[in-house]
């Protein structure tokens, strides 16, 4: 390892979690080679916000890697093993749009073992169809919404089941709620207590949140 | 009427509305001597954003004037009469603090013969209560929605109910919530299709907007 | 259906207008799969915010759609059948730069059975070309005003005649005016009572306000 | 005068204009001790942003000042001579709310020796007011316009006339307008041509543009 | 109760949890009524936010409610009984300054039967105090970390530990740093991974949070 | 001309100006054809904010159409003829990345028959070279000084001549200068008393504004 | 010393100097009980942003506190020794407004020994004032440089001379100045290399940055 | 040189430093004009901000300039000869992602003749790998801490150490962190005291700052 690189290895056994490689400011060359270091020491290798043509050249670098494409995420090498014991988180989105985020959330708890599933098109203005779903909500262990636009999906779910309630602002949308302010500034401002909050488009950070409120307590 | 006060006297009979006097920005003296040229002059007389101790000093000035202290109103003369069929205009509200924004826009259309009636309470933290007066929502013409913090009441009130609905973002809250732009943001950037937006805390003019609605389409 | 989509298929039942599928963050297959969804089950389907590349590649999977180039927008199926008895809503451009916006609203409204027409060039800078119109104004039962730069024809709009006045604050201009929030906040800050606001260039948005108004009403 | 004061005394005759004591910031005995500095150096003296209170306190320090209520100003000495030559400069405003600026304005000119004049409740909210003043904008040699709210003034204006204008945006109005914002950027992007801006409530600024461009060109 | 007020008293048994009663903009006849409800429903009744002199004129309302001083909150009865068994919440802060907020959320932690203690002065610009503390930071269930300023405390905290962090950004500050949005916005863009996050000086959120993360999970 | 197209052809008649052809969001197709109808009209044809791709193909559709690379303006027909004694207007600017905007307002008056000179890399970092220029700046009527960054030219401009001065706000730069912000609220703070602004990049506006004033006053 | 408070008392010996005791959100007593143990500890013990009042409290409790007015500052003990061979740190500011904090600044460096001038009314609108004092700016080790409105004072000095400078955005002003934001944005952005800032008002950062700079280099 | 260019070819002389030549806003032709001015005049001459296609077309025209890849920087001509004796100026960054400015500030101080070093992804969120390298912090005369997201490692910096630190912001992330924002109002609100700062990615300035710091003072 040369003196401009001194990645962390030793994460994972410290706090129980890897950073993720960000995708978005590296080249191909930079991803593969971090990819690869981390997965030679043993650790899990995750680079997120990777699109489909950086993708592809990370792959002629690294044969090995796997893309996930609805993530946007490169994996090398297995996910942890499945700790079923721990329960399941449940990560919900308000539309489509929201999927890319939700997805990478969803990947980041499977490569830590974390059992977990998707719900989507569960948004505000249709609430019937959330509370069709109320059996799904009280038996998740921790709880992801995505949302976008106003963002009220937590705010709605925080006032719905006693669970922790992790919100993740969408940055879709357009006018007031382009880049996603409104959304993370409605969810921090929430009228239901105990709701908590990550950053705009945050999905890995919500999937480490959990993972640290799940891994604390078996159920 | 001096060089310096071109007050529009004839506004009520074009537009079937007057403008309000805004009474936060004026002494005592401007008040009493702008309501009473209203007065005299036939229209509706109503001051907006008077303290207490301001409504005093006018009423010192100006015996006749009626001071609505939840609404924060001064008013000289009598209302205009009941249009019952019309039909009714609902205000609700997700908390207390919302009340003197609410009641201002209550008492504005009373004022200007609207049925009207408060609703408040019916926060978005517990849907419950809000589901508990569907009939109530569905009888209305026109939906005026107070909401402060994530502002989310309107865009659930869009979700549930076809008519027109009105949300008046309010300025209470802390931190990100502080001064409305989060409630009025959310508003703006609702997921439910059709949704109104007024200036945060802006009573009069959500109740204004009802009447031009509501004046239009007798039932 | 799959078990990622929950499409609100009975809204327009429920509430007389369908959601919009918002283009801009959707792939074409994505887009193609929703139409056909919302169209095998009676409902109108109606997409926004479609560029003519992607539009293209709808075409190509969709035989039947149909492009609205200055809408923007795709629609696929007949529009309802129009409601001439419920009045005209008329929507006004302050310059050609508004028009994509307006296209929007107003071939929403025409797809849900609502007369209405387009009245562009009528900015502020030349108030007289706005006076020559007045007739019209007066005719029409909701007024629809799209306005960039420092969007003041509402304002003015609104001043002039008694009925409901929607603003839909438009992101083009440059410098203060780029991104359209000094449109939209000179709207929320109108000295003329009762003008209501949506979302930056949300010209669907308006169309259903609009709708709102003018369904429960006939005239 | 002690080392930590260099005003600059010669000002006036650099640059025809004094610069105003802002007196916000400042304590009674620093207005009055620079009030008697400019004065005794022969240069115009006037206090700017002084409340009843401090004049009093100003007063009580130095007998001969005068305090203009209206405008929030003290002044020492006597106004230059009224150079009738150079025309009117008009200072308008939409409401009862803008008067403190434009009469700081108004008395700014006057006090550097400039015709100038005052008209009031001109907002746009009631056009024909403004209307019926056409022939006393046309007589003025520039136009100073000041508006709080959507501060859609003085693009009407420079759409009626072709002379300089000046828009003043005022910091009345809550919620989005609070604090005078909303109307500064919507002045700066005014759709009519050639419109020219100074800094929320600076009617010195204002007057003292005024005077820039009437010296130089005596009509 | 009267038409005005639908309080949610089953709210505990439903989410385990009470709204706190917001103090700030209610008068002490509204908190006094709002906590005597509570208490007489079999709840916990807490205001937070209510300065020393409402408190005083609360108690002469209501002679039982006790004014935690340090936290500014008021209580009616008696707290829940302590579940020693489910572990203990640790409250950090770096400055007297975050004593208010911290001790909000220390007071409705052992309100609701929290074990929980509060660590304060160890912020990040001599991280050798914090250092001193790491078997206390090991041992706690949850870390709640209070912090004004750049707000990076948090940050630290989720590098050091595998348990959830939630970080409370504080208002305290002058200049960039005023009303604590830096602090907000420090939190939110942390690289440390899995750091939640609740509103600005929002101490009982984050406390309520940290019900939610304890309570599904005893130790 | 068809009924969306109500272009104020007598406007040059009326204001002595005519409105530029915003060229950033209209297509060849409309560009050209505005101009043309402009040409027909026997007015001045300017459209700014044309990019050398846009400007050939409209050049394609329009033959006679002259293109000004270094403003982005295309003209059709002759500009009007020179009213030397009105005096000069001086273009100043603090670097090669602020030439586009101040070659637009040189244009734009040039075109309006007004003499007119371009002064360049007179920036505040290094103040000799501004000194330098003190003759040409007195003999100017008025001054457009357009600066980036931190925008400082046009206040020490102010401090130094007593004509008019136009601040034009530049949108180069990156971090806090990204935009323009920084350089316009510059400008409107400024300590020097009477300084004008108009929007960030605004050149054409700034000469509009230099013709309202020296049009008024020939010397 | 008690469990709340670890209070760093060796930071002077570690960093050369000592945290402020930031006395704005502190009560009388917290401050008379921070400087004590500072003081006891053989530190320097200073406490910035204390009004008259609070000090008038302070020195009832602490009876050798001094209490600086012109920088709202209260030191317990002697200053350090002066070090006559670090050179001097000069002290600029614009006007008579931003002298509390930079009186601060030059308090906290002659409390730490270094030889410290202020030099005040410098500002940019009349720079000859500034020139006539090159010599003294050629002479001091490091400059500081105060200054509100546009903060253009910073700029204009690294640009004539080769030293350090740090500029202190300064809080006065109106419009959109207030606050001190576009000073601070107009260093940051400043054309000038090398320029810099602290945060808004921060007169005793910018003292202790000057401190760590002539610290390291006698001359 | 024409009249279009006056470019400060003295600067060095003066200031000790050039301006470096803004490589972004510039064509090649022009880029390529002002780096051979400068060499010819016997300056460094350095363009930033050009990437590796512009860099490419800036060798066609002038091929002895050498592209800087890492960087993003032209030079022309030697560096000026290093001054072992002035100590060392050591550059850090949080991560990969800051290398681009750290750089530019690291290219900067080795043209100018400093001795530099560059340490990369010592973060906050490790806290480890910075306390490894305590010597080599020790031994630099200035640090310059390059840091995107919450821009934590300057703080932590300011309070190990007793030499100057200028905290350089970068653009790097999403969210919240977008545009960099986040990390410089989180350096400026820093609880260390004496941080100093430059605007966001302002690899250059950072370097012209520690230039001046340490210019003065030869060790």
């Amino acid at each position: 390892m040369n003196d401009h690189s001194r990645l962390d290895l030793n994460r994972r056994r410290r706090l129980g979690m890897v950073e993720a490689i960000w995708g978005e400011n590296k080249t191909s060359e930079q991803i593969a080679s971090i990819l690869q270091k981390f997965h030679l020491a043993g650790e899990l290798a995750i680079a997120t916000r990777v699109d489909p043509a950086k993708a592809k050249s990370v792959k002629n670098l690294l044969n090995d890697v796997l893309f996930h494409k609805d993530a946007g995420c490169l994996t090398l090498g297995e996910p942890a093993a499945l700790q079923q014991e721990l329960g399941e988180v449940l990560v919900l989105t308000g539309g489509t749009s929201d999927l890319p985020v939700a997805s990478e959330a969803h990947l980041a708890l499977r490569w830590h073992g974390i059992k977990t599933a998707l719900l989507t098109d569960v948004g505000v203005a249709g609430l019937h169809r959330l509370f069709d779903q109320l059996e799904r909500l009280n038996n998740a262990k921790v709880l992801i919404a995505c949302a976008g636009m106003e963002g009220a999906l937590p705010t709605i779910l925080a006032g719905l089941v006693p669970q922790p309630v992790i919100g993740v602002p969408i940055s879709v949308g357009y006018g007031v709620s382009l880049g996603g302010k409104t959304a993370l500034e409605g969810m921090l401002a929430s009228c239901s207590p105990g709701l908590l909050v990550v950053n705009i488009d945050n999905g890995y950070g919500a999937a480490m949140a959990a993972l640290r409120i799940i891994k604390q307590h078996p159920s």
